[in-house]
């Protein structure tokens, strides 16, 4: 084996580390004890360490990345997040941090963790690690442009957190994609070998999977402002999930080469789709029956994602390992049109008060904007997320396949050998 | 192979899917904001979807089943229980839902998981989706008998959800047995084979067995009404689980047949029967030391039963493959057995008021029955509960041994391959 | 295979279960419910079953043992720690029992599980119990001299639960140690090879590991007694575990022997340090910045441990299975020096406020000590921690080599066979 990696790569890493306690030390306080019993915090956590951590298991032999790269990322993501959305909230150029600021740096790191499944074995761990300090800074810039300018609803974070981590992440892929010569088509298929699942990886994955279900909810109301906005949260990302894991799995036996048979990708990944389907909108009065019509959409939306979408972008040189395009990338401009459907449908009267839970979620009940006026916003809000990721991730892919960041050869993708001490 | 499924074979499910969609728009609306801090929902929904999901991946080859068809039945019975169970409380022909509507349906859907771990590896997805809708509707029937008809104390559904699911199983598991014929005995072969754990699966299972021990105070206690009453409930959960888990190690050893071996299946299962055992009692004045005593009592009867219980019912042409019998049927006929007992030993003081939580539980402190009276509907809630869960599974049976559900032949059982793409 | 158990070696086991049974009914009754919503329980619950269990499932072949041991034993200890931390305060001669006192008894079989962790696949079962049920009753009294005597910080347990744990397990681990005869050295050959993880094993230690660290910042702030107490103790521990957990992913690329590749071990535990570190002092004024170098102290300190010096102690006839000297020992000290320096660098002022949360948390404000004297009580709480736990380790370990506890021979260690019915 050849001598490649000198056991100082990382020490930026460290630097990076250190440079943050500093920024800590000097810009950071302890705020007042009014957000204590945030809503939704240890659910987060755990869809955030444990759900895209073991649901990214499914490579037979790229288990230990999948579990260390994802956490050493948000370790390192949920540190830099906080400052990041902080920065636009200083007061006295002081960050105050709350419980809160936890679960928003939590959720961020989403967004990174979204881009790294699009990638999953295809970029090395400094690339990784590049690409997410910059996502983070891209990101939250665009937060704040949908949040606190554009001011839209998207309460669950389906257009800034979800959309937005996809399409960053296709960006990422289509320039790191590999340029093979046909010279040497041996060297591949190793790559071929590796890039599926066994028995074992697949049910570890379930484990990352079902845990991501179950705490959705949690996810989608952690944000939320009032007692009945929170329920209604929690009701309608229940049910859609319900309806699109149904959905789901008649849809993966129906789009089946093979007798009906369901397929494990489609099980761990569409079923999840009506979380983010409804993210946007989940603290609306859209009723039940509307939930569980939303979840429906985003399981057929999803499978036929994974079936027909993921080998035509494949061949168009965007691999997209864990399929992000299906679960996160069309479920949140899904979600980001049904904002602002629902935006031009509202009558004045239903429009100051529940239609949209964002004007209580920004404290802010007086914008006066028309619906027609808001329908525009959201749906501006969703072109610049697609337009900032898919460019920011365009410009860092690019920028990562810098010799120092240690590009993957092809036949070292999807192998924790390059990186790990194996048994 | 033999061509035998179509594509098409899950369509009525998505037409269910759509009908349900259909009633939600019709019937459902959101209630008031009262019950938006229930206790023990997060808790009952790691339960349902990652507890029974992982304790059933046992099995070797039968993990993709375990995990996929627990979620697909549970998706689709959430939204059906929720139905079913509103469909006795309605007002004005409206239900109103609430996080605590949700609850309940988690807590309904475990009849259905539970009936599942009878037949694990001996049905067909069709067959299992026929036999849960079906379920279901029944159990919610039984469920309104023993809690508004009888009024008799049940919080943690020992009697109404554990025994119901149960002796619904055993009545399903007999009769769709196979009628076996003594020409062919090769065929029979792998079904053997298939019939165990792997030491990777017995593993896997564990995370569900100690999750479902983790969140059983939680389950048993979501539907109290006091605090003091959720507190006695997750002690006294707390301490029978406990005192069933050590009494469940020694058992396994004392009746091993190797050398005091222990026995993983007593390990996953007969450890929990603590939590069913108090289920009935739990928000009650047992007491500590009475917690502890009902949990060895559990732990006794559970490994025993999976010891020479179960090889017995096999013979009997009643396969269980979970044993669900030892974990939920005869612990639940304990815990109702218990009641009775409980209520007989009331004295009119300590009846109205904390013997028995049934009463707060109720919001109804004054049914002005005499302790033997009250003893009489508790025995008859269990007596009616066994009776038409045996009778209901028997004929749900019966009805799914259709053709159109396409029953397994006996080679098939245990196995993945039927259903799932392997890798 | 020689005959070497009898189905009865676990009954003493029950007979000490039925006097716990005993003990209950005599002494203790259910409290009041002021502490019905304790925070925190859920959590550390979460970590005592699935954390600590599967953690130490990284060996190949002692994934039962380690799961059902965990289990076996903590449930075990849950029920006899209640008893005896209680039994410092009891009232006319009985024991009020609360949610709090659940999560007290969770904290303390902590101890139980790290001395586990030193000494895992290298005692038997009957060992491990009786060490055990020693172990809680001796901690308990350290923990009252700590507590209660000394009067010291110690809110989230670094020095009377971690430190504890890992030098009393240290301590029965030299007990143990195995006498080897050079004339045999055949036998040692299949211990060498089983104490090792396999791909799988060290996936399925991932789920313990990352449950561990998800849940950490709950047990830490699970005593504290204010809100903006309880909100400092979570935002500390989140971020030095965040800044723990990147310091060890590059400190174990640095310390590589083979070009910078990242070592399970590390991942798994090193992570982890920074949840300890920061324990005891988690719930004073040090400011996120300070949280974040702790956590990087605490990552440096724990990877070149295990890099360095558990090889050393192992030749020093101090085998450590789990490292928990380096996770949880010198973690632990660190801690305590901590608060020892802090105490030491208090003014007045800030003394008798919040620097030391000890206070309210001990419901004694006026203890009228000055800095220097309340250093150097945390001085002597460590001390005696330390020297309490050693010796009792190292007694209770030559007093469990008696042959009615069945020691391992050399080549049963690290094996699943001798104890469980293997598929």
């Amino acid at each position: 084996m050849v001598y490649k990696f000198t056991n100082t790569k990382y020490i930026p890493l460290l630097v990076f580390q250190l440079i943050l306690m500093v920024l800590y030390f000097i810009f950071v306080r302890y705020g007042g004890d009014k957000h204590h019993d945030v809503r939704g915090f240890e659910g987060t956590h755990v869809m955030i360490f444990i759900g895209f951590g073991f649901l990214m298991t499914f490579l037979k032999k790229y288990c230990y990345s999948a579990l260390g790269f994802n956490w050493f990322l948000a370790a390192l993501v949920i540190q830099w997040a906080l400052l990041c959305q902080s920065f636009y909230h200083m007061t006295d150029n002081i960050i105050y941090i709350t419980k809160l600021s936890l679960l928003e740096a939590d959720i961020m790191s989403a967004t990174v963790l979204i881009t790294f499944g699009a990638v999953l074995g295809l970029a090395s761990g400094l690339q990784l690690l590049f690409i997410a300090i910059v996502e983070v800074a891209v990101a939250c810039l665009n937060f704040w442009l949908v949040a606190d300018i554009f001011k839209v609803a998207d309460v669950g974070g389906s257009i800034a957190i979800h959309a937005f981590g996809a399409y960053f992440g296709l960006g990422v892929s289509w320039a790191l994609r590999s340029r093979k010569t046909k010279s040497d088509p041996a060297t591949t298929t190793p790559t071929v070998d590796l890039g599926g699942p066994s028995y074992n990886s697949d049910v570890t994955a379930m484990i990352g999977s079902i845990f991501l279900w179950i705490y959705w909810p949690s996810f989608n109301s952690g944000l939320t402002n009032s007692n009945s906005e929170y329920q209604r949260a929690v009701i309608n990302t229940y049910l859609s999930l319900a309806a699109a894991t149904v959905t789901t799995f008649v849809m993966s036996s129906v789009v089946s080469k093979h007798h009906g048979k369901l397929d494990m990708v489609h099980v761990q990944n569409s079923t999840l789709a009506g979380g983010v389907a409804v993210g946007s909108v989940c603290n609306m009065h859209i009723g039940a029956g509307g939930a569980i019509a939303i979840g429906i959409g985003a399981g057929l939306l999803s499978v036929l994602g994974y079936r027909y979408l993921t080998p035509l972008l494949t061949k168009l040189n965007v691999p997209d390992t864990c399929g992000v395009n299906n679960l996160h990338g069309m479920p949140g401009i899904y979600s980001g049109l049904l904002t602002v459907l629902f935006a031009a449908l509202a009558t004045k009267e239903e429009y100051g008060t529940d239609l949209f839970g964002v004007f209580s979620a920004m404290d802010d009940k007086g914008l006066g904007r028309t619906a027609a006026s808001q329908a525009l916003y959201q749906f501006f809000a969703l072109l610049v997320t697609i337009v900032v990721s898919s460019a920011g991730g365009i410009i860092t892919g690019l920028l990562a396949r810098a010799p120092v960041l240690e590009p993957l050869k092809d036949h070292e993708r999807y192998d924790d050998e390059i990186n790990w001490e194996l048994p």
